[in-house]
Order: structure tokens, then sequence, then C-alpha cells
């Protein structure tokens, strides 16, 4: 049968849409973090929306799942195939297409594959902005941050991917296109099923493009970065510069000092910008359109200077030039790797009200720490959205590999339990792939599981979209 | 059975929470229009969430269908039982709590059964608005508001009631209680389901609470209304103060010279702002914080004077006090009742892409007008949200009711027929109720309608949550 499918396949894409070479397919079948590795039938690489939806089609006809990609740099395993060898792993990388700009009303219609940083370099060109932005920008694509709903350091300001997406084209399990791609501002025809697919991780459909809401080009940037005594002080700085800088604040990203440390070691071409060591750091950045930019300096330098004298912060600096926010910048992008390169850790990306991070950083600390003897949590990130990434460092000396492999689900499932009690979430930009499914299933609501269960029931019912990722399977029916 | 199931429902909400007094009932069994009555088996008006939901279960057992309600003030019947009699219609008017309030992260946690108004002046109260409105503010509920996905004056800067909602508490046709109060700014746990609620007209559950985002109270507004020639005009106007207002715009709206002059016959009070008549006029907004607030003025006639240069207008005004805004937005407001008493006609809540809305009411209005002699044709509204509302006068003389019973079919196919083929919507913010849910049937995209049914279908498989609204009979199979 699979050989009747492949042939019908290779028909339809022809030999460059089609490969089976074990090497061509190999960087594609474990996932950027490397934790997952899987196997698949054929690589389909599909040129356009009609190929994608035939394609689906004759999946649907064969039962073949399928398993689509962009740039498979997810952090959740959702874009690996299963083990199986019996799924087809579908890149949507061909299509790369800018279809349409519409520079008058910022939108811009592009094709599903097109890579995050080529997107921002376009609207650059255009006098415009795409205002989301993730260390994965090289490599993450449209279609795969609409599939997971990505986030990234201005969310702030700009919200979720979700935010962006003001139409999407998407092939549906049927291999119907579902085609919202022009835009209106108001449309209440019906459920808004367009949010469906948005972080549905291509459980639902396919996406093949969308219609993207653009920015205005800014003009200037201050970026500041702050050294704090306690990581409660930071939500009391951002409140602070909340109120004085509004909308024009972007960004709120937090450090503590071990993570400072880890990078400073790591990026040796990299400095302390502060003087003295401070046990927590904030990163902030202001923006301006050409009106406000001459006196951006002045207010981003005046808000500052009011913090200090509150006591909201133990010292600051203000990058006066793109090359020192460049490096401001580079010491809260650097974190991950250098984090990688410090030794075993186990990381979370978890989400609590905004207002209760700090009290929760430092309550998990602490029970964690203590849990665990010898380990170290580290919390960083994306503090304006009541969203860090916590790692728990392995204590010293720990084999890389067998520490997680022995502790790792301890670890988690502790940070989860702690998170779901105050009312967080277990993911809160990387999606839930197949690394969180049974956390899901374990920690979910189960009025919401209920749901997410029938929604995809409806919509797949022959479960041949991305299978195993995200949807929790139902709880097992009680033994007769 | 239903004398079972009302001893059951008595039983459960008091005689306070359930009657079946005909004059009780009366006002709530008619919509706002007059367009539709329906009849019911009781009135049902339970307390909290807990008596929501042990009534929903109650309900599906004894299988009573449901229509929920809010402040009836809906404009597609909605919220109108059918004539059967064997509804239940279930008001949410008892829940008007505001549960919580949170000044610092600007949310609160509010009940259905809020009105609009209401909330507009508690949050004033705390130095904070929410920022959204419309003509019905005095009736509308936060729950019909975000079942409805509603719109209003604001939608340009702040968007729909979607983008306000950030957590939802919803009863499900299985009487369980979805809650994402809790709002998170990151949550990627799988399909985002409150959104699926959002809109849904009461067809998937009953929206019983939501957390609402509040913006900082504005310390300043300048008003303008400008006379113009052509409505291209208009959105030339609306690029051209886009550009150099940017978020401070926060409403643009468009009406022609024969809405003018129906509101000023109608509202004896209002005078024409300015000397000369034009055939087109836009009404739009500025606002500033304290901050910009002492530059407000003079931006907001620089602008003006820059527009008049260029010629992007004829004349206009703007609006000093306070006193004078609401004169120049009494014009707009008024023109619903004053078209309503200028005489029979036939109305449409339409979109298209916000670019081509000038061409489309040319090219709509032309149509119309000679197809069907001696009609007129008004439209006016949310240009900025390429929204307008789109009536047709009933010629000189036709007699009301039978002119629009006659002829109004055929007019609303007519439009919506033409929308359809500009990519445009039939539904822009008053959503799709009793009266708009055939034509979906006819004009919707089949491969959405199929997902929206299976949604229904998933969720409410026995069909009791406000049916024969919103979503359109799946098509009859062919005869055997």
């Amino acid at each position: 049968m699979s050989t009747r499918f492949l042939d019908a396949a290779v028909n339809l894409l022809g030999p460059r849409g089609l490969t089976r070479d074990a090497d061509l397919m190999e960087p594609w079948l474990t996932d950027w973090r490397g934790r997952y590795t899987g196997r698949a039938l054929a690589l389909a690489s599909p040129a356009n929306t009609q190929e994608v939806a035939s394609l689906v089609k004759l999946c649907s006809q064969h039962r073949v799942p399928i398993v689509p990609q962009g740039g498979n740099s997810g952090m959740s395993g959702g874009a690996t195939p299963d083990k199986s060898g019996e799924t087809l792993l579908l890149s949507l990388r061909r299509m790369s297409a800018f279809r349409h700009w519409n520079e008058e009303a910022r939108q811009v219609v592009c094709e599903a594959g097109v890579v995050l940083q080529t997107l921002h370099d376009a609207a650059e060109q255009r006098g415009l902005r795409f205002p989301l932005t993730l260390g994965g920008r090289g490599s993450a694509t449209i279609g795969g941050l609409i599939s997971t709903n990505a986030g990234g350091t201005q969310v702030l300001r700009h919200g979720t991917m979700r935010a962006q997406v003001l139409g999407l084209e998407a092939v549906l399990p049927n291999g119907e296109v579902f085609d919202t791609l022009a835009a209106l501002k108001k449309d209440n025809r019906g459920f808004d099923l367009k949010q469906l697919l948005i972080g549905s991780e291509g459980t639902l459909g396919i996406v093949t493009a969308a219609t993207l809401a653009l920015a205005p080009k800014i003009a200037a940037r201050r970026v500041m970065f702050a050294g704090l005594e306690t990581v409660q002080q930071a939500r009391r700085l951002l409140l602070f510069a909340s109120a004085r800088m509004g909308d024009t604040l972007e960004g709120f990203e937090i450090m503590p000092r071990t993570a400072l440390e880890s990078v400073l070691a790591y990026e040796p071409a990299l400095r302390d910008p502060l003087t003295l060591p401070h046990q927590w750091y904030a990163l902030f950045e202001v923006v301006a359109d050409e009106a406000q930019a001459p006196s951006l300096e002045e207010r981003a330098t005046a808000v500052l200077a009011a913090a200090l004298r509150e006591g909201l912060l133990a010292d600051a600096t203000i990058a006066t030039n793109e090359t020192q926010a460049e490096a401001l910048w580079a010491l809260r992008d650097g974190i991950s790797s250098a984090e990688r390169a410090h030794g075993p850790a186990v990381q979370h990306d978890i989400a609590v009200p905004v207002e209760r991070m700090p009290d929760f950083i430092v309550e998990a600390s602490q029970m964690l720490e203590g849990r665990f003897t010898g380990t170290q949590a580290v919390a960083f990130g994306h503090l304006g959205d009541g969203n860090v990434h916590f790692h728990l460092r392995a204590p010293k000396g720990a084999k890389a590999g067998e520490w997680e492999e022995t502790h790792g689900k301890a670890v988690s499932a502790t940070v989860h339990d702690l998170v779901t009690q105050w009312g967080g979430s277990i993911s809160a930009e990387h999606g839930i792939g197949q690394m969180k499914r049974d956390e899901l299933a374990r920690l979910g609501d189960p009025a919401t599981l209920t749901i997410l269960r029938s929604v995809k029931q409806a919509l797949d019912p022959a479960g041949i979209m991305n299978p195993g990722k995200l949807v929790p399977l139902a709880s097992r029916a009680p033994a007769p």
C-alpha cells in the first residue's frame, strides 16, 4: 500500500517535491534540541498550496499520517516524526514567496516557508517592520511560528504571533483549503476558525500562507540595563517604566547574576555592563517614531534617574548607539546557548499571572533546590509577559545525559505541579509537541481537555494530522 | 416531561430565579429591533456560575434547548427564542458583579450581566477606561458583547471585543465550567478554546464571566469633523491622519450628506457644524495621555491644516471642549434612530478590505439604486475598520413593513452577493443570529461551513445551545 501511495505522491509532486534519500531526510528527522529522533516514509516538499491540498487528500485516502515541518527549530518536538517510519514528513520550506505587499495597509501575504529573518529584512526595505522576534529567527518559518503561536521579546507591546495574523490559508485534514487571506478587520460570520488553527501545531491543518500585520519602522530605540537587588524589584521597575513609557516600552526581560556569568564565560567578547555585580538584572527597550525620536534619549534617561531615586534599581546603563544596544541584547540572547554549555540542566517554559511571577520564582527556586540537592535554579526571560524560562542546573560534576535521564521527569513534575497550583501554564510559548503531552494530560483542566479532544476528533476524525502531538489521548476507560 | 423539568429548575434556582409569568417574560421575547418575537417555556435568571452550570446540566438531561440572553439589544435576533415555546430563556442579567479589580495590571474580572455603561463608569472611577463603546452601551451586557464579538467606534485603535478578553469563564453544553479567568499573557497549552467561544453567539456555551483588559484613562481628546467631496477622499484623509497621528487616532467614521440631514431633521437640537453642505463627512477623534495632552490641540489643528492644504478635505471644524465634542458624536450616534424615523429601509452590516470600501460604496449604491427604482443608498460608519452600515431607503411614499416585506430579501441578496464578490463579510460586527443564517448558508465558503458545523456538533451534540442561531443547517442530502 505504501508503494502505491509513494508512486502517486511522486506523480503529484515530481522528483523535486518528494525524496526518500536518507541523507537528504536525515537533518530533518531530529529536533533542534536533539531530544527526539524519528523516521519517515518520505520527505515531501510541495511547491504551492494546491500541491499541499492534493497531497493531503492522497494521504487521507491512504491513511498516511503527516508531520508538517517549517524551520525545524521548535522546542517541544512538535515537528519530529515518531519512530514508526510510516509518517510522511511534509516540509513547507519550498513555499517561501511573498505573495503580496500592501504597504499602505501595512500588510503582507506571505507563504508558510518564509524565514522570519527574511521577513524582517524585506519589511525593513519597505520602511516597515514585523514586530515579533526571537533567537531562532534565522531558521524559524512563518508557518511554524503561527502553528506554535510563537512569542519572543516584543510580546509585551505587540502580542504573540496570534496578534500579528490577520488572515490565514490552511489545508484541512480532508484536503480542503481554508482561506481567509482577504484580511477583514471585522468579520463576525460565526466562530473564528482561524484562531483555532493558530497554535494547533499542525494537528488540525497545515498553514500554507498568512496575511500578517506590519508596524511602522521605528526611528530610534534606547536599550537599558539595570542592576537589581531582588526579582521583586524587577516587577516594581516594570510597573514604573510601563506607567511612564506606555506603549513605547517594547520589551522587559530579566536575568539573574548566574545567567549573566554563564553568558560572560561563554562569550568572551561580551562584558558586564555594570561596575558592581547585582543579584538580578532587567533589560528593557523603548522605541520612538520620527516625531518622538528627538526626545527619546532624554525621556529614557529621566525614567532611569527617577527609578534610581525611588530605589527601584541599584545601578543602570543606557546604550547610546546601536553597537551598545546590540551588545546588551547579546547578553540576553546568549543565555540559552551559554546555559547549555555550562552543563546539564532541565528546562521549562512557564507562565503565571504577571504580578505573581517574582514570588513564584523565589518559591520555586527554594523548593527545587531544596528537593534536588546540589542543584541551582536559573529563571530568566519575559517578565513583562509573566513568562520565564525556568532551568534547574544539575549538581556540579553530574554527568550530562545521565542526570537528566534520572531526575528530569521528577524535576519537571515538581515545576509543573507548582505552576498549576499558582494558576499558571506549563507551556507559555514553546507549545506542547510531544514533549509535554503527557504532562498536559496529567495537569490539564478536564473540561478543557474534553473540548480539545472533541475538536481534534471533529476536524481530523482519521487522526492523520501530526499524530501523537499536542492532543492528550483520552483517559483509559476503567477496567471492566 | 416539561413539568418535571420545571419543578427541578424551580427547586434549583428558587422563585427569584425562575418565572413563567407572561408579563415578566414579555419584554424579553421580542428583539430590540422588533423583528422577531418568540415564546419560552420559562425565564431563568440564575444568580451565579454554579447555578448556570446546574441548570445547563438539567437542560441537557431533559433535552430542553436554551437561549442565553444579555441586554436583549442584539441586531440579528440571536437572543430571541423561536415560536415553539419549548426553549428556556436564560437571562444573565442577575450576574452583574465585578468580581475583582486589578488596577496595577489594568484588569477586571466581571460577570456576564454587567452593563457596558456600568463598566465604563466603574473603570473611570479607578482612573482607567474600558476602550470599547457603542450606541447600546446602556443595555448591552459584557456577556452579550463577548458572545457577539461586538465592535463599535474604537475598533480602529483597540480592536473588537475579542481583543479586550484576556480570560473567560463559560458553562459548556454538558454543564462543565470552562475557566481561564486567571489571565495569562502567554499560554500555549493547545488550541485557544476561549477564542472559539468569543463570537459564538451562545451556540457553544454560555459566557458567565470574563477577565477584561483596561486602558489608562485619557487626559484629553479632540474630535474633528471634516466636509468632503467624495468618499474616496475620506480614505485618503484616513491614511493621512493615521500616518501623522498613529495610535492616538481612536476612531474614524464617515457619513453622507443624506444621513446628516436625517439626523438634523430628527434631532432639532443638533446643528450642521460646517457652513456649507458637503457630499460626505468624516468624524474622527485623537486622544492623549497626561504627557501628550498639552500639545494635542496644536497637533490636531496642524493635521487639519495640512490636510486642507493637500486637498484632502473641503472644510473642517474641531471641537474645543467636551460639549462640542459630544455634539459632534451625537451626529454620528443619531444616525440609526434618525434613519428609522425617516422611513422604511433595509439595513446591512458589511465589511470589505479597508482600502476597497470607498469604491465598494460607490458601486453598490449605483447598482442598488439602479435595480430598485426610487431607492436611495446610505452608507455610514466605521471606514477605518472597512465596515459600514449600508441602508437602502425605500422609494418615497412606500408603505413601512410592506415594502421591506416585498423587496427586503432581494435587496439583501443583492448587497450580500456583491460583498461576497468583493471578498467581504455579510456580517462585520452584528453577528449572524437568526437573521443571516440562511444567507451564511448560501454564501459561506463550503470548507468553512463544514468546520463550523463539525465544531458545533462536537461541542453540542444534543444541539441544546441556542438552536437555530448562527450555524447553518447541513445541506440536505439529495433525494434517494
